[in-house]
């Protein structure tokens, strides 16, 4: 008998069927001796049709009455699933995000779990229910309802996990696991049996988007044991968590961003500070940015070149004209780019990573514009147009031979 | 400077238009520097639909979950309702019942109020806040969500007002008051400036179903002054409150209540408790009687007709089956009735008003069926078929010469 956390997100729950659906994986793992705290999201658009019919009342509705809004999704769904369960013979109860315990700041929106009480859930589990919670929602000192913004749910379900000290979080998705590649795009892509924190960590941040990274950070720091499965295939998913004996793989998968604009600043005098002064600009705006390359240019000046997601780029461009007095002609902005990525733990002691993901490039004749790397990953900036071919070619160097 | 509260049903927030329309009444009051406290139901028909979807998962649902479920549509309505007066430039504040310090019994669905702890709506009125409350819902001593049933928020707003000590609670509606028969019916209806809650209680049971009776009650036993009115004109609506020195009128109002089913039972062995076996039946099977009349039949024996909503009719007919050994021809159910009463604490000191009534449906040859009286009330028992003809004639009788 283990304690198992489980999360199912707005898909999962989208309809009749669906929701019979869930309460039919959740009764199985409790028939089969467990105990099961259940996390779910409003039920498919809920929450965007409740954005949706706010903006049309108030476009600048206060954000403390957005999260009292919004919290109503999570709200319906929680009842609608405990009544399924219900319906299929098992005893259960749905609680809220307060009556879960769950204590956040009061960052309206965008809360941050601060401390979960779990003495209720403990009390249900005692009394041999069911609990369903309320993701995506928390409580204020103020006793007011707060939102962990989106793919909060998640974070709800790890932090829960962590909380009770559970054997095993399960995150239910419309996709089987954690694939090489994605796997519409790449037939030959493998599901993961197993993968590290930080290996996921890279995949989320490079677009892989199974898993809220916020989420896996906190599985990580508390040692939450994570599986990414599918609610309507019953196969199981992959496991994310510590690095012990995994199976030998150089790299984990391969992945894409074209959500890229990379913004080249030439020419620039090279006085001490002219980086500081550009990303602490950057970091003003709230602009993150992704890769960053500095050079010598000509005559002893500065080449910088960096990358953010292209909503960002007109503002990047905006703050880099603002610093530096020289010609609009040394500033460009090109988002016809696209970030392909190799992550793995196990390329740390593998030198011969690197060229073999080039040698794939060259092989298809794809320019390498910018090359950024980190202990258990490589990214190269291409052209747009070739990111689909690159990352079939750097899926097979390294995939190959494992069919 | 008063404290005003004020409810609003889903009718009145329905869509963007109504509660933008809802927000201009609630601002007009607080600009004219009154403390404003506002009760709203859940928009539109967001309760059947949610009924709807839980029907469809588990039409057994139990209580609590449905409670859980319903409580979201007041929820999203508060929220909706303080960013349109957010919009409008007033600062406002949203609690759900349980915020508002609404403590309930665990009677899910149809829980009774017991306590409203006052402070957080004090604290936020003193802050200048708007304080917007979700009806019809509470929390019970297990921090569980709890409902009041259907017209609940009603009952809300008057438990509101009395524990504040509000100078009045208004009830906006679709109607624009009290009227003295039903306007759509009787052209010549007349709006009642004030009812005492007595002859309030009475219309309402009777079917004019403008105030839910529970937040009559307890208007009365508080001392709240209420003031029925139309969230559409701008005029003043009904007020309703403890009998002072009201405009003089014999009659309050003319009502029809068709939904009346009318057993007969005859030939009733004359034997003690025969009455009280009926009726203990009958509340047993929570069946509630409207009128009941005995009398002596033949042979030393007992008539006893009584009525109840047709609903109820076949259960009623069950039980008294039950209960005596008499032939089933001696049992007979009649649903072709309706009860047409008038209500008026004047007629107490005015013995004529009974005579005036019974004179007004023998001129359009109306037959009695049976007759029951209170202090401030006569209802009769006539075919349904005559029942608006007789509403007509009655009022005329009585209003005629106010026009």
């Amino acid at each position: 008998m283990a304690l198992i956390v489980q999360k199912f997100g707005g898909s999962s729950v989208a309809d009749v069927e669906r929701v019979m659906n869930v309460a039919a994986i959740v009764t199985d793992t409790y028939r089969k001796g467990n105990d099961v705290v259940v996390v779910v999201s409003a039920q498919g658009d809920t929450t965007d049709d409740l954005i949706e019919k706010a903006a049309e009342i108030n476009p600048k509705a206060s954000k403390r009455e957005m999260d009292m809004l919004l919290s109503a999704g999570e709200q319906m769904s929680i009842a609608l699933l405990a009544m399924a369960i219900e319906k299929l013979g098992c005893p259960v109860v749905s609680l809220l995000g307060w009556q879960a315990g769950m204590t956040t700041d009061s960052a309206y929106s965008k809360a941050r779990i601060k401390k979960i009480d779990t003495s209720r859930i403990i009390a249900e589990l005692d009394r041999h229910n069911i609990v369903v919670v309320a993701g995506f929602q928390g409580l204020n000192k103020y006793d007011d309802i707060t939102t962990l913004g989106r793919g909060g749910s998640d974070t709800s379900a790890v932090a829960i996990a962590a909380a009770m000290h559970a054997d095993r979080c399960q995150i239910f998705t419309d996709v089987e696991g954690v694939f090489t590649a994605d796997p519409r795009k790449i037939p030959d892509a493998i599901k993961l049996k197993e993968i590290t924190y930080d290996e996921m960590l890279e995949l989320a941040t490079l677009g892989a988007q199974v898993l809220n990274n916020r989420s896996v950070e906190m599985a990580k720091k508390y040692n939450v044991e994570l599986e990414v499965l599918s609610s309507l295939t019953k196969v199981p998913g992959t496991v994310v968590k510590e690095v012990t004996k995994m199976e030998k793989m150089l790299i984990r998968g391969v992945t894409k961003d074209t959500d890229v604009a990379r913004i080249a600043v030439t020419n620039i005098p090279n006085t001490p500070g002219i980086a500081f002064k550009l990303f602490a600009k950057l970091a003003q705006k709230k602009i993150n940015v992704g890769i960053i390359l500095q050079s010598v240019g000509r005559d002893g000046t500065k080449d910088i070149t960096f990358t953010v997601s292209k909503d960002n780029a007109e503002a990047a461009m905006e703050a880099v004209g603002n610093i530096f007095s020289i010609e609009e002609s040394n500033i460009a902005c090109d988002t016809n780019v696209a970030k392909v990525s190799v992550v793995g733990a196990g390329m740390e002691s593998h030198p011969g990573t690197a060229s073999r993901m080039f040698e794939a490039l060259y092989e298809q004749n794809i320019n390498i514009e910018m090359i950024a790397t980190s202990e258990i990953k490589i990214s190269v900036l291409i052209d747009a147009a070739d990111a689909d071919k690159a990352v079939e070619a750097v899926h097979k160097a390294f995939f190959e031979e494992r069919k």
